[in-house]
């Protein structure tokens, strides 16, 4: 559509920032990318996401969209291109479904994982497998992605799992997601995380590391 | 639709059934209402929601539909008659927006303000009412719902507000939404409650403040 004013706030670190992004490369959808620094935040950041004050923000033609999930499906009702919701309710039901599931249960355990030490971090690290155990039940056996043939929604929405089960595993030495156990779920994030379009929007894993390994330091001064 | 079978598996004081049989009312549907003891759930229950194990739950033909918010976007999408969502992904966008706010922000402090008590009840209420004056501004001077002239998808997902509100009025003594600081949430609760097919499917005040109370008397033996 040409002539059309898209601008995305973001901030290169955030997951639900890079669920947008993933979005707007899948679609094609030319866009300004406007980084935000979280701890002195822009004016346009306050007047566009007053209640939230956070990132990500889309920004189409002047009207305002928050709250990653729903940009992303804001995105996909606009752009008809490279559908990412199924056409089929039940199937779209499903696909949001899994979404939730991962945000309300596999995300806090993932990152309580993250953030506890000691039996804690054990006792978390279980309940977050058992979550990506049921997790991994929306993947069809034979199919590539959540979304079946090509990415969709859940494949956006969940994405970041992987990238969290890698920092998980290298900063705190625990393995979430293993071939063994979860070997439709292993393959997928092997699978996702390589496809050109995904990985190319991945900030750089070292600059990664360094910054979660910031949260940590503040988390627990004595342990790193 | 002739010859489908719908079953909704509910419970008579579930805040997220009663959107559920909003939505079927609003919509027309026939559907079979099975009523599940949540003290001994049904093999049904267990079967067709095995990752929650909770109501409601929608059976469409014999494919179940789970979480309350997916099952109304589910019948929306399913049953074009009466739309509850609107066309528009702007406004869609908005009204997810409103939904997620409510679901995130605005239900956890009233349930505080329900459980605690004393100071912390106190906080939690001014915390409850800060949220309900950042919901009331997605509503539009002059219109009487959420969704405008016609009750739509914001209006079914926080209309059981309302009917905690009072809730915890009689309950707590706290009032949380008041015609002073806000004149159009109030006037929204109000008219809401009082439409026919709205309330015919609200559970006798006497029998939910019962059983809310029995809730207080497990949280707090000795202060009722």
């Amino acid at each position: 559509m040409a002539g059309e004013c898209v601008q995305f706030l973001g901030f290169w670190a955030s997951p639900s920032a890079l669920r947008v992004v993933w979005a707007l490369k899948l679609k094609g959808i030319d866009y300004e990318h406007i980084e935000e620094d979280l701890l002195n935040k822009s004016p346009l950041l306050l007047k566009y996401n007053p209640v939230h004050k956070k990132v990500p923000v889309l920004v189409h033609n002047g009207k305002p969209v928050a709250e990653s999930l729903i940009i992303v499906e804001y995105i996909d009702e606009v752009w008809k291109q490279n559908p990412l919701l199924p056409q089929d309710p039940y199937e779209r039901a499903k696909a949001r479904f899994w979404v939730k599931f991962a945000d309300e249960k596999v995300v806090p355990d993932m990152v309580s994982t993250f953030m506890k030490t000691g039996e804690e971090k054990e006792k978390a690290a279980k309940a977050a497998r058992e979550c990506l155990k049921t997790l991994e039940s929306g993947l069809e056996e034979g199919k590539q992605f959540f979304g079946g043939e090509a990415i969709g929604f859940v494949d956006i929405a969940v994405g970041w799992i992987g990238i969290w089960a890698r920092i998980v595993e290298k900063l705190k030495d625990v393995s979430l997601v293993d071939e063994e156990t979860m070997p439709l779920l292993h393959a997928w994030l092997q699978n996702f995380l390589e496809v050109p379009i995904i990985k190319e929007c991945i900030p750089p894993w070292d600059k990664l590391l360094q910054h979660n390994k910031g949260y940590l330091v503040k988390l627990t001064p004595d342990s790193t």
